[in-house]
């Protein structure tokens, strides 16, 4: 089964944004088993979004499109989806009153261009947004399936894992079953070198890695007739993969986050975690936040950016911050162990670093970063040298400190 | 000048990797003044990379391929081109002997596919790559010029910038100039409606709106034969549009974020800034320290999470908490306050809230944020319902708040 991405906006090709929207949907349908030959990104352009649709619409079986479902005259993809099929547009009265519902719960005003939202092309499938005023469309003809998404990754990620995932499962009749198996603290090309043979000799299942900031995702992928005769089929390599990276491995689900995992583990132990940022400026606590249920664990964060607060909260001491300064092995210490101290928690972490642009040195290089982590008279310290930019330094960071956390913990309570 | 782009690469196909280079050749060539209406990503398949190299040959003036043009029989990216203008390939000597020369200096041994890479088109303008063994390739046939660079960003983007910008320069009399017109606390909607007529009227300069959390985006972009010129044309538009939407808007410049005029407003005044996060955990100081320079506004910033951080840190009483929970206005206003006290600073923000799934009931439901800001004897507080997962209440709230600070900041100081 083909499947064919339109991503609809002129400041994709403006190249004002990234097009992480059609990356997401490739990767989602070659873990379905989908054949994507085509992606492509149009303006916002009737007679040029037309043809495109067209072409698409007569040369796949599935065509998704995402954005261009706004509620301004420059939002075209439902018209002109609609107009490819020859189909007429009509006010969706759930869809209205979805719309009505979110703009008040904002304290919004509606306007007349609002309703445009809630026009859809008769005799397809709506699909609700609880994440936005455009609901998904559905349509389909000739056997082939046209899915309209709307841009914004918060609302097209959820519905297209809630919605579409189901949909396009049913299409397809052999099954997809993957796990991702995930790693932490390994380089992406250490990662690959060590499977290389798994990689050359794959055919079911197949094994496709993919890099994110401090960690590595192999997905583990079988098609077979039933999920379970598919599961058979990953499970081999799967644990394959564990004799290889062992505690590398943090999950082999999907879904699961490296945080997720961490709050997990300390929750079963009954562990409480207090953090202190420096450089890095809230994004561990925040990281640690979106698992949903981490108040059994987090007890609180400081976020320390000055020197003052550095003393004032977690009570580093003047004498160390002027002896080796608050980028140090001694101030990213003392950062962890008075944390351990103000908040009463089990563990704690702590970030001290050069961000950048600004504000490096020759011994002191932006890129520089201090982190300590552990518990009571068990405080370890790295340092690292990360690079990029001042968001890539503190993301390295956070991907880091939470390694390091997890690290530790699983020594200490196996 | 219509320009199109087609990234050759089958991991862009499967979302193994983001299509990067799409988005920085968009980005240079609407600075350029070439007008993108595609872009297209096709794999390593002659039949289907012919079809769009000829589709694109025939609709626009200037086609930039990026990747195929390694050394393994994967590559087809200069050979499909050569055959859709009938051109034979030929072995270039000062490639050949390039590609010795960086692969000595590499230590890598010299493999009969490697002169592949030393084949170019007959008639074609060679392009040095001091990155790699891929020169660039620029084909001129019936006014279209077809422009082949290899894939990686870091061979890509210095042999663009090198030699592909001058190239392009000579084709193109205009010139582009915009303003990036951000505003904030006005719905996507709302600001479209009181723009209609700007819109409708739109040729030179155009206007285009792009909706981010929080924040609505106006780039007012004019094409003229200087740049001088285009800022002129540019200018009364935007001058419109500080009468229509006043403050609401923070800046003109694209780079500016709502975080660094924020930032900078306070720097101004030598005022200082201390926050307090509990369902956004981080989030809000996580955007405030991303403006590099930071450090003489924001003082530090406390991650109250539970009932006990709250009390303990900023000193929220048990009292209010018990009557009236920690998601309320007086909750909400009591860590504001206890954050002035506590941290010592002219400014505070604090934001607490259910961002779900779970933990919602009746009367305060998923979604439901109290945020607090103000300084010493004055602080508003503002109750919002925000709708979405977790990730985007968070989100949503963290905007929100620094939306009020602006506001608060405007008022108070002018």
């Amino acid at each position: 089964m083909v499947v064919e991405i339109i991503c609809v906006g002129t400041e994709i090709l403006m190249g004002n944004i990234v097009n992480t929207n059609a990356a997401y949907l490739a990767a989602k349908c070659a873990g379905l088993g989908l054949s994507c030959y085509y992606q492509s990104v149009v303006g916002d352009n009737e007679g040029r979004l037309y043809e495109a649709v067209k072409i698409a619409y007569d040369r796949s079986d599935v065509v998704i499109l995402s954005g261009g479902l706004g509620p301004t005259q420059d939002d075209l993809t439902k018209e002109t989806a609609a107009k490819v099929l020859n189909k007429e547009l009509y006010m969706h009265e759930p869809s209205k009153e979805a719309i009505i519902r979110i703009l008040s719960r904002r304290g919004l005003t509606i306007t007349e261009n609002n309703w445009k939202q809630a026009m859809v092309p008769e005799g397809c499938i709506v699909v609700e947004n609880p994440n936005g005023t455009a609901p998904g469309i559905i349509m389909e003809e000739n056997n082939t399936h046209i899915i309209l998404l709307p841009g914004p990754p918060g609302e097209l990620i959820p519905m297209f894992e809630d919605s579409i995932v189901p949909y396009l499962k049913k299409l397809t009749p052999d099954v997809l079953y993957s796990d991702m198996v995930k790693l932490c603290g390994v380089g992406e090309s250490m990662a690959e070198d060590r499977i290389k043979d798994l990689i050359d000799a794959q055919s079911n299942p197949t094994i496709a890695t993919y890099a994110k900031t401090g960690e590595v995702h192999m997905r583990v992928t079988a098609k077979a007739k039933s999920e379970e005769e598919a599961k058979q089929i990953v499970k081999p390599v799967v644990d394959e993969l564990f004799n290889r990276f062992g505690d590398a491995i943090f999950t082999t689900k999907e879904e699961v986050t490296l945080e997720e995992s961490i709050v997990n583990l300390m929750k079963e132990k009954n562990l409480t975690l207090g953090v202190a940022e420096s450089c890095s400026g809230g994004m561990l606590s925040a990281r640690l936040i979106s698992v949903s249920g981490v108040s059994d664990v987090y007890k609180a964060g400081l976020v320390t950016y000055s020197n003052e607060a550095k003393q004032e909260l977690i009570h580093v001491s003047g004498d160390t911050l002027n002896r080796f300064g608050a980028v140090s092995e001694e101030t990213a210490r003392e950062m962890a162990d008075g944390t351990l101290k103000t908040i009463g928690c089990d563990y704690a972490v702590a970030i001290t670093g050069i961000a950048g642009p600004d504000g490096g040195t020759k011994e002191k290089p932006v890129g520089l970063v201090y982190i300590a982590c552990g518990c009571k008279d068990n405080i370890i310290v790295k340092k690292c040298q990360f690079s990029g930019n001042r968001e890539k330094v503190r993301q390295s960071a956070t991907a880091t400190a939470l390694t390091m956390l997890r690290g530790q913990l699983l020594k200490n309570i196996g």
